[in-house]
């Protein structure tokens, strides 16, 4: 088991890595800090994994909730159903809230725990790559708003984070290439020799072999820990983690949530911002045919949907969170392991590239 | 004018009191960081202090939102409302939300600053005695649940506070009396030198002169602010400043929200705690006597809803916030000027002053 801190002062907490955590006798029970428990999780999560956490907390007083799987579940609503449970049930301010799941189930839950009585406990049990490597660390959460991703939510700390590898074997193909999206871009963002490792080590990783998973996903967690501890609020360098995401973003909305995955979509996105540095020279076809030949590895997509030219990019890409008094900010690789935010990127620059 | 500051790190804030701040060049401006800025307030404040807003406010990209009046309204569909409006008229992340009203829009407009986008910039100016004193200090945002008051929110600091006292002038009679229940509270609680300054000044008082009303405003968000810096979380101290509260909650709830004001069911919750305090010994007769009496002055309850017993209070009582693992919880006052949370009020007790 790695154990690393995330340290934000008096909101630091630490995430446990390991292969069969969740059979243990688990590091998560000491930052339960009274009787009572409430597990969200999803129908696709709960016959796998449910009883087998169920069982590590005899002696607690628990409930549950199981939301349908699927992005379109982060919504309002079921942030009130959740609500509505835990004032039915008679939880109190310290009762804790588990999320045991992927990132729709962390990022609701993460922000019911917010915001029930202003506040309780909160540990996150992440089960799919993507929810290890990038929404388990760093305190984002949130729901969706019919107008925009992740446009409610609240920044907030989970007591500890517990990621138990053995959750990946039964992760769908598709969805744990879609989690390798992110976990390549930490190399391209900010560590070049993490990169190159990735490089070395794809076929024991397509293979789901342990140690190198744990490794792997210990030093993606670290790098976003490392990044979240100098900027918890996204003032400034904590916004580089959003490589990609701006295309993707722009891609999911358009195309619906939930035809591309978010990593699929982070994936195109990163190909197009390293393209665009290309164009201006600030990056190396070779280095951009290193991301494409990585990506493609995990079967992860390279192009735009077929039917998003500049135009419908440029809808979705104006309402960025990350837009400051109407002007548009990229993130922009310009050598692995080395991005920038620009703010010069013209219009007439995204459209050579769409 | 009078300046206070609230003093908590990162997180401090001034609080502006005066008469007219509304119509000079207000000291509120130099708090709002962009050109965007959405006003919340409600159909009986719109028509009297909107327009003055606005006027103050040129220059701006100004857009409102006006609810209606009452806690009905404090409600998570109008929580969603405020992030619709917000998300389809563009608002960023640089965006000032305004509270202008009182407890009500406070708290949701504050509850929806501290969610919009994860935090945004809040700004509130309180326009009534109760929100001036109380819920314009220390952070305390929310919405209600059809199961308990206040259950959903966040603690969340605005930039900065403007108490207009011109405002109280429109405020009916009946309002102005329940937030002196508030008012008094703090001379019960933690000032016994301010209870007798109100015991002296209760005449100029209810004849709204602005002197003494800056300086009892003054005052009250002085010792509000001093228990806040001491424990914002309310991890200890600022349970104290729920003195009378757990009564008038249950009063609330079980005549349904509006019957009774805030500040009404919280006057009859003190005089209860007191009698409590004086059925243990821990309190003089002639104190109850002297909270009771300065209560009357301002034509405020002293006694529960005939229709309340023993058995209707404890029912919501013991949904109290407050509580830990199961156990009741109350604020007792032992004097005028000191209080004590106490664990060991049994039941028995209860049922001889109900």
């Amino acid at each position: 088991m790695i154990t690393l801190n995330v340290d934000l002062n008096d909101r630091s907490y630490p995430i446990y890595i390991g292969a069969g955590l969740l059979s243990h006798n688990s590091p998560v029970l000491q930052h339960i800090p009274a009787k009572r428990l409430c597990i969200v999780t999803n129908d696709i999560i709960a016959p796998l994994y449910l009883t087998k956490l169920k069982n590590i907390l005899t002696g607690y007083l628990l409930d549950e909730i199981i939301l349908p799987d699927g992005e379109a579940e982060k919504s309002l609503a079921n942030f009130d159903k959740i609500m509505s449970h835990m004032l039915a049930n008679g939880h109190g301010r310290d009762s804790t809230l588990i999320a045991l799941g992927g990132g729709v189930i962390g990022d609701i839950t993460g922000f019911a725990a917010a915001c029930y009585q202003r506040g309780i406990h909160f540990i996150q049990i992440p089960t799919t790559l993507l929810s290890q490597v990038d929404s388990s660390v760093g305190g984002k959460t949130a729901v969706n708003h019919p107008l925009g991703k992740n446009m409610i939510g609240a920044f907030y700390q989970p007591q500890a984070v517990l990621i138990d590898t053995h959750s990946l074997k039964t992760l769908p193909v598709r969805e744990f290439n879609a989690g390798m999206a992110e976990v390549i871009k930490y190399g391209i963002l900010a560590d070049k020799d993490f990169f190159s490792w990735l490089e070395q080590n794809r076929q024991k990783i397509k293979n789901n072999d342990e140690e190198t998973l744990v490794e792997m996903i210990a030093r993606c967690c670290q790098c976003k820990a490392d990044i979240v501890a100098a900027d918890e609020k996204e003032a400034n360098i904590r916004a580089l983690l959003n490589l990609g995401h701006t295309f993707g973003h722009a891609i999911e909305a358009e195309q619906g949530y939930g035809a591309w995955l978010h990593g699929e979509a982070v994936a195109t996105g990163m190909v197009l911002a390293a393209k665009l540095a290309v164009t201006m020279n600030l990056l190396e076809v070779s280095d951009l045919r290193r991301i494409e030949n990585l990506l493609s590895y995990f079967d992860l997509p390279l192009n735009a949907p077929a039917d998003m030219g500049f135009n419908e990019f440029l809808i979705h890409m104006r309402r960025d969170k990350k837009n400051l008094a109407g002007k548009l900010r990229l993130i922009i690789p310009t050598a692995i392991g080395r991005t920038e935010i620009r703010d010069d990127i013209s219009e007439e620059l995204l459209k050579q590239i769409l």
